[in-house]
């Protein structure tokens, strides 16, 4: 099955590559844009979907200071 | 608006972090992973949403070694 993870600073924990691209892009000529956070995309192919949890925990993640969040893709659930 | 954008190495592209993360987890004893992709995610707030392919094309993904797919959230469609 195949899954998706997205992987995201938490909350109050400093994001320099989301402040980066907030910054970079008035000077590009785009307004209007705000709260803009930069986090990991991580998808894969796996048999036993109950895993995922677990791979999140122990390597796709830092769970110290980032949330993630899995999704099935191919409208299977998880 | 609230909009996501998904950012993944072309097909073909070599995914350094894909594999590495393909070839640790087994290691780590889960097993029947593949396909392992690694790419970046963004979200942000925009007042004009029609502004996301640009903001793609110039700053947030490289278009030579990168594809993005932009995902309208809380219901909004771009």
């Amino acid at each position: 099955m195949r899954a998706r993870v997205l992987i995201r600073p938490k909350q109050g924990i400093l994001d320099p590559q989301g402040l980066a691209v907030e910054q970079a892009l008035p000077a590009l000529g785009f307004d209007g844009v705000s709260e803009v956070h930069v986090g990991r995309l991580v998808e894969l192919s796996v048999r036993d979907p109950s895993q995922l949890e677990a791979m999140c925990e122990r390597l796709l993640a830092n769970p110290l200071v980032e949330d993630y969040e899995i999704e099935m893709l191919d409208g299977s659930s998880a």
